[in-house]
C-alpha cells in the first residue's frame, strides 16, 4: 500500500515528464532539431557546476535547484521569447505565477506559492546565487548558437 | 580576451549538447518518442529533490550531481541496456571508463580520474547517497512505462 505522500511524490515526478515536450526557439548546437526545455535545464545545471567554480559567493547547489526548476511552469505556459512588450511580460508572469501555484502545489512538503516565488526570484536575479544562475539561462542559447 | 580557462570550460559545456541526441530505449509517458539521456539526467536529478526529502542521510546536493554527470559518459559510449553477460558489462565498464577519462579531462579543475571513479561510484552504490541515487536510474524507466 502506497501513502498519500508517496503517491502525491509520484503524481507529481510523473507530471514532469510534460516538460521534455515543451519545444524552444533555439537549436541544438549541431543543428538538429530544436531543444527541449528539460534538457535546456539539465544543460544549465551543468553550466552552473562548472561555471560556479569561479565564484565563491554562489551557492552552486542552491544554483542547481533554481536551474533545475526555473522551467517547469512551461508544462503549463510553454516557452516564451525573452522579447515583448511590457504589458505582454506582465500577463506571462501571471500566467506562470499560475502554472507554479498549480504544478508545484502538488510537490509535498513544499508551498507552491513558495516556489513560485523562486522561480520569479531566479527572473529577478535578487540573490547573488540568482544573479549568478539567470544570465547563464540567456548565455546558453546565444553560445549554442556561436557553434557550427 | 578570454582566458585559456574560460576556453576549457566553454569547449566543456558545449560537448555536453551531445548528450541531448543519446537515445535511451525507454519512452516518454506519453509514448511519443524515446527519451534522451540528457531530458532523462534532469528527470532524475528532479527524482532525487523530491525523494531525498525523507532521508535525512541523504546528501541531496551530492545525489544531484551524481545524478546529472552519471550518464555523461554515453557521449562517448551510448547507452546499453541494463541486463548483459559479465564479460560484457565488464567490456561496457571499460568503454566507460574510458570515455569519462576523455570527456571529464575536458573540465578544468577536475581530475578526469576522480569524476571517472565517481561516475563508477554511483553505478556500485557505496555510500548511502550512492545507495539512493543509483535505484531511481532503474526507477525511473519503469515508472513511465506504467503510465497509460
Amino acid at each position: 500500500m502506497v501513502s498519500d505522500e508517496i503517491q502525491k511524490q509520484l503524481t507529481f515526478v510523473i507530471e514532469l515528464d510534460r516538460l521534455k515536450s515543451v519545444v524552444r526557439q533555439s537549436s541544438l548546437a549541431d543543428r538538429s532539431r530544436k531543444e527541449n526545455s528539460a534538457e535546456h535545464s539539465w544543460h544549465l545545471a551543468m553550466f552552473a557546476l562548472v561555471f560556479a567554480e569561479q565564484d565563491s559567493a554562489v551557492d552552486v547547489c542552491r544554483a542547481v535547484r533554481m536551474l533545475l526548476i526555473h522551467d517547469i511552469v512551461e508544462i503549463d505556459a510553454g516557452d516564451t521569447p525573452i522579447h515583448g512588450s511590457s504589458a505582454g511580460l506582465a500577463a506571462q508572469q501571471e500566467t506562470e505565477l499560475g502554472a507554479a501555484q498549480r504544478i508545484f502545489g502538488r510537490w509535498p512538503r513544499l508551498q507552491g506559492t513558495e516556489l513560485a516565488q523562486r522561480s520569479l526570484h531566479l527572473q529577478k536575479g535578487e540573490t547573488p546565487t540568482a544573479a549568478f544562475a539567470t544570465p547563464l539561462d540567456r548565455f546558453q542559447p546565444r553560445l549554442l548558437h556561436t557553434v557550427t
